[in-house]
């Protein structure tokens, strides 16, 4: 069971609805040391890729996506939800869905920022229904840019995002991918494979 | 001229309607050396004090809290903006008016996240008519915590949210306070006593 795993047995709460609060480490209040370690297991999933930007979404992927983006000395992008008066009108915008809020976002990036020599990775910290990462990846792909990975702090396995995407060609690094979660009994089962020393 | 000054005059762009875009470097693509920078100038301002967390409010706070919470080794907290169904009941809350987005939200930090044992540092991307920052004073108020100080990264000098927060009597630290920009000329001029070399 690797760091984080170990991290989501203590401070996780597992709620009804198939939500895993992760409120006091992680999106909520934050443990800047835990993203240090996360941080430094991407730059190892993700150690032979040639990353030049790191791409996320607000706003609980922005926290992770700084820290990460350390490791590889890299600015950081971060799609905004809805469109800002600050942000001017050449944009590429995409719609995504949210199943936590049921609501629909415009979300958007300045042309300004990728272009088709950045070779990106993508970073966010759930991967569930797959809608967010959908978003960042028509983005990605109107700026003609290259995806060279994607990685997720916590997928759940359960919900179809992570095999959409994975079928995609993508390397998804989760670091952890939750098999089965119980509200009741408060039992989280995490896939094997992700398991990592 | 400090490096934040230097950054602003090469980077930043003066808008009509007294808007600095900066967000080539802060608040869209985000230069993460030149946070590294920020927090450490902002442990050299709050040296003295005893800081135990840093609060935020989402989204372009949240990338600049984290790199400096560690200078501080402090976990952060960043306010959400309106209700999440993942936040249960037990919330501070206060309303905080965006001169910017011309709209109202419901600002929220869990209530399990700040109590009166917390010495807080506020920080924030920008200082302009000071609602975001009374919001945040206020939830903090609310859960009878201690304010430490107040770290702004860019202060509007010519609106009236400096003025207020530092006649509450708090240590407001803002690395660059623009006396007057111009967006016919793109002139930004900014205040003496904010240069520190």
């Amino acid at each position: 069971m690797n760091f984080l795993q170990k991290r989501i047995l203590d401070d996780a709460v597992v709620k009804e609805g198939n939500v895993l609060k992760v409120d006091n480490f992680l999106n909520h209040q934050i443990d800047v040391s835990l993203l240090e370690q996360i941080g430094e297991e991407f730059k190892r999933r993700f150690a032979d890729k040639k990353i030049n930007k790191i791409l996320t979404i607000e706003a609980s992927g922005i926290a992770i996506a700084v820290i990460v983006a350390r490791y590889f000395d890299v600015p950081v992008v971060f799609a905004k939800k809805a469109k800002s008066i600050n942000i001017n009108g050449d944009i590429y915008q995409t719609e995504v869905e949210s199943f936590t809020h049921k609501s629909k976002n415009q979300v958007v990036v300045s042309k300004q920022f990728i272009n088709e020599d950045d070779r990106i990775l993508i970073i966010d910290d759930f991967l569930a229904h797959g809608c967010a990462m959908k978003g960042l990846i028509d983005i990605i792909q109107k700026a003609n840019a290259t995806i060279e990975g994607i990685g997720i702090v916590i997928e759940k396995g359960f919900q179809s995002g992570g095999k959409v995407i994975r079928d995609y060609g993508y390397q998804v690094e989760s670091l952890a991918i939750i098999e089965s979660m119980n509200s009741n009994t408060g039992e989280i089962v995490f896939r094997k494979e992700a398991i990592n020393e």
